[in-house]
This record gives structure tokens, sequence and C-alpha cells, in this order.
């Protein structure tokens, strides 16, 4: 692993008030705090078509960019807001464009907010969509629930938000670490075959 | 339900050449042969935006439109490419449009079709988000693997295509078939309850 | 539909004070109150091996009863305690007894009790596993969060435990309302061309 | 990791000729070619009552030594046939005796084998469960379809069964190399934090 791993947080929702991306903020910035160069990818900011496999991807917008940015992160956070029990259709969307290229070896940590009680089917399809192209995903995990009670306002807090359960905050902050602390999970460094074969 | 059910297909992909798209037009024509009004709703034909809960209908393209297509129909059958073991963003993010008034009493069937072998996954996801609405899952579902393998051309086939194997055509008419049978499951004709209240 | 419909719960703890049997005699009172025949189908009072397909039913303690039992429901509420994200093995050893001839055309609701918080993914499995033996799961279902929380001990109540939540309640209640209600999901009452069929 | 990392296997199925079992066997085959030290744990030899937590492991059969083994493995490799697109109740009845303490930093590789075409759905069942006793879940699994056509009568192969395609051995020998590669997912060499906190 590099001495500073990169981070990517990526947003599914574009809500101007969203709560993933403020909590996407909170595990990026635990993960600064580690060492880690941190990116938040939002999607607001990008012009990604409706994916069509037909169209090559110089002519999709910012698709080259955005699959770089992916490709390019040692670990990835996904965030989604829970749309009918499943994560967005603008993180999906945005998920089709990239592939083995952008996965494979790469950590990728789990975060879903729900505005009412479920998160586990959306923490579950996006699990199995990205071992898909086998990303590695940490066994821990963050669901939100009732997201717009969990945050009381405070202007030094990130976007003004405080967590109101130390626990909960505690939690994201985990995925944030675990995304460092995993950033590489690399055979060659970890296994007896790799480490006779560096010898 | 209505002596002639109205029965919609929506088309998760918008390759061109979607095989999708042609399996759901032997649905539709199943369906139709059992006299069913049959539409196909191909997202290449809308405006669809990427679905952001702060802006109003009226102002997300043909978001309106769509509903009101998705919410008259008495049936549905959703299909959908398999990109990455689960369903498109295209497919999820009209889904993300719709909720309750849309789904709920409305008979859903399911199709999935595969590049490579796997399909079991995307028909999973789709069957739970039709169930965060509230929709009428259909047991029967189809998949198909390998899909360009499973066509043959010919010229006076839907889309120029032939199912190779009578089996899978079988099952995929079978979809259609069921949701004509099953477009209302309606508890005023069949529960004892209902039929005490309707005396 | 038969004028009374039958209704069978299984319970998949088999601890003496589960709180998933609770939940699902509450359950069956309300499909009672509606005029159903109930059947609780406790796991503790039969004898089930873990199920070797190798071996003759007849030679597999109570398995004949079991299947019996299930097969001549006309509705069939399952509920688990929540074991590592997933339903009980309990349960789906049973379950693993039947086939298409137990579920076939048979309408099933889920309840789940979770000692902690997540609920979702157990009643996704469930919803999958019945679908594969054609079971019709209705989109109702009814996940209890700390279950040993929703109860207050009431010795004029169920098992002597009285929900503390009357919306937490109701929805329980719901659930033997609908397994009445659609318990015969029925083609030939309600679709045109069955109608015509039985002219 | 140590030098020579513990891999057990875990066949779900009961069956005299399990092909679960067989395709077991060739996982763990593949492992020892990698060094590492193996165990089939066979459900047929141990006495694993329904799970009851009521119940103290001590009085449960063999319950504290198939414990044991999963605990002191490095990595486990669990194995499945497909009921009702499902995990068997066999395996699931052993899942819930684990936790934390015999998963939590554990290895995990998933292979499922189907009498038909779908896999997915039990895979995916598996991989959330695991998942909920924080087991790291190898991006790479394997399934079977149709496995009795799978394999071909050989006395010198494993079981006198050799696969008949060699790609399909090729992914289910590679889930031995991985368990082996991957039996140690540490963090404590490979993260810059313990890195130093170790120094």
């Amino acid at each position: 692993m590099s001495q500073c791993p990169s981070i990517v947080a990526i947003c599914g929702s574009i809500r101007e008030e969203s709560y993933t991306r403020t909590a996407l903020k909170y595990v990026l910035e635990a993960a600064a705090d580690e060492g880690a160069e941190t990116t938040l990818l939002d999607l607001r900011e990008y012009d990604l078509p409706v994916f069509d496999p037909d169209v090559d991807d110089s002519e999709q917008g910012d698709a080259i960019e955005v699959k770089r940015l992916v490709r390019e992160a040692d670990a990835v956070a996904l965030g989604t807001p829970v749309y009918h029990g499943s994560y967005s259709g603008a993180l999906k969307n945005l998920h089709d464009y990239c592939g083995f290229d952008e996965y494979e070896d790469t950590t990728v940590g789990l975060l879903a907010t729900a505005g009412g009680g479920s998160y586990g089917s959306t923490l579950d399809h996006l699990r199995i969509t990205v071992r898909g192209v086998h990303g590695w995903v940490l066994p821990h995990q963050v669901g939100l629930r009732a997201a717009s009670d969990q945050f009381e306002a405070d202007p030094d807090a990130i976007d003004g938000r405080r967590f109101c359960d130390p626990d909960l905050q505690a939690r994201v902050e985990q995925l944030g670490h675990s995304l460092v602390e995993y950033a590489s999970i690399d055979p060659s460094v970890s296994s007896s075959r790799s480490a006779t074969a560096t010898d």
C-alpha cells in the first residue's frame, strides 16, 4: 500500500441537503485523519448520461473523468440513499460505467441512509453488485435510520450537522478508518506464496 | 379486473439491439393474445433526468407522463439487462420516480437478460425493490443466459429474432400469460371478508 | 377460496420464550378473527432430522406429517428469528423438506424478529427461497427490531405479552388479515381467460 | 499469516454422493498444493442438533468441537447445495452455532452446486450471512450448474470424479488458491497505521 492511500467517496444522492453526502464527509474526514488523500465524487458536478453500452465513453459526458477517479482510488466509499428498498438509480448509473478495471483489487466500504427504518436490502444489493466487479467489500458497513433525526445543527460541524449519537458517529468514522487500514489487500505482502516471490 | 387488462412493459436497456427489449415484446405479444392492451415503455423515447427528490415532477422532463403510464397499468413487466450482477441504473432511475401510487396493487412480472451466465441476483434485487413499493411480484420470472445465443435471425419474427429454444420462449410467453391472468389480484373478488363487504 | 381458509404459522425458533412465536400467535389470532382456521406449527413438537434428499420421507421422523400440514394450508405464515443476518437453520431445514407440492399457489406471509436492529436481509432471503418453490409472498411483511423491547407483561395478553406500540401490533395483525384476504389468489375467479374457460 | 495456513471446508450436504463435497475436496487439494493444512468438516460425522440459543453448547452434541474447528481456521470454504434458491438448512444450522468469535478476521470462500441452473441467490445469501458475523468473503466465488453433468468418471480423480470442463475446474481450484493467498487479511502488516503502532 502506498504510505498515503487515496480514498474516493461517491454520493448516490443529488439532493442539496443530502444526509448521505454529510455522512460520507465524516467518513472522508476520518480517513484523512489516518493519513489518506480524500476526494468526494459529487454526482451534481458531473455529466453522466444514462449508461448505454453502445456509446463510446468519450461521447458520454464526463464518463472518462469519473472512471479515472474510481480507477485510481486505493479504496472507495459508496454512499446511497435508500430508494424503494435499494440503492439509487443515480449511484447505479455511475456504477454501470465502471467495471473490473475500476474495482478489481479495490477496497470498498458501504453506507446507506434511510428516511425510514430499513437499509439492510440496500446495503446487500450494493455488496452484491460490487462483488460482481470483484471489489473487496469491507465487512464493516453503516446504515443510518431516520436520517434526519440523526443530526443536530452545529455551525462548527461538517455541513453544519453534528451526530446526535456518538456511537453512530463512531460507526461512520470506523468506515473511514477501515478503508485506510485495508486500502491495500495485497497478497504480495501478506501471503506466503507472494512472500517467496518477492524474495 | 377489467375485461381487457392493460399491461405495460418497461425496458431497462437503451441499446439499439437490446435483447431485453426483444424479449419484452414477446411477453407483450403473449399478453395481447390473452386479450390485454399492451404498451412498451421504451426509455429511449422519454427524457428522465437523474431522480432528485428536491425537484418537482413537472420540471423533470417526462416524469409525469412516465408515472401516469405505470400508474394506469393493471400489470407491469420489468425487464433489465444484468449490469454487474444487478439491474441497470436506467431502470432504477425510472423506478425511483415511482412509488406506492404507481405500484400498490399492481401485478409485476420480472425478466432479466445476461450477457454471461448469471441473472439470479438481478431478479432478486428487482423483486425486493418492487416489494418496497408494495407491488405484487409474480412467482414466475424469466432469466436469459448468454442472451445473444438465445435468438436466431428470422425476418418474420419479432425484431427479426426467433428463440432457438422453444422451452425458453414458452417461459417468456408464460410471463405474459400470467400478467394477464393475475392482472387483478383483488381481495374484493376472492376473499370472504370482502365478499361480505360488497353485499 | 374456501369460506373458511386454513392458515398455518411456522415458527423458526425453538426457544421457550421465543418472541417470534408470540408474534405469530398474534398473526393467527388476527386471522381467526377473520374466520380462518389456524394452526401453529411448533418445531419443538416435531422430529425433523437434518434434511437428506437420499432418505425417504417415511424414514425422516415427522416429515410426512409436517409436509401434509403445509400442503393443506391455504396460506402460510413463516416467522423466523434473525440469526447472523438471515433466517434460522431450523426454519430452513423444515423448508428444505417442502417443495412445489407444498407451496405452489400458496399465499405466504413473512415475519422476522431481531434481537438487534436489522431484519431486512432475513426477510429478503425468506422471500427469495419461497419464490423458489413458487409461493405467493405477500408484499406486506413484518420485522420486529429489538424484539424484547417490543412487549410488556400483561397476564391477559397472548403469551402474557402485550405489544408496547399499537402501530407495530397493527402491522402484525395486518399480516393475519392479509393472509385471509389473499388466501386464495385464484385466476379461475379473477381472470378473463378463466372466466371464459368456466363458462 | 502463519507460514502454513489452515483451511477448513464445510460441506452443507449430507448426501453420500454429494457433488458439493467433491468440489470442496478439489478446493482443499488446491489449497494444500499452496502449502495449507486442510480439513474437511463433514456434517455426517458430527452430531449437531437444531440450534437453540437457550441450551449451553456443552449439551449440544458436538457443538464445541465444530466451533473450535471453525474458530481455529485461518480461512474457511463454505459449500452448499442449492435448496429452493438458497443454502441448505444443514449448513445454516452449523452457521447458527458460530459467531464473531469464529468468523471475525476469517477469510471465507463460497461455493454452491445447483441441480438445475441457478446458484446466484444461494451465494448471495451466504455472502450476506457471513458478513453478519464479520467474515471476509472473497470476491471470487464458484457456482456449479447442473452439477451431475460437470463430472465424468475417473478412478484416479478425487471421489472418482473428474471435471469435464477444465475452465470450471480452474475456477474451483482458484478458490483454494485464493483462500491461501488471502488467509490472513492483516492490517498489522499492510496498513500505515498499524505499521506505526507496532514500531
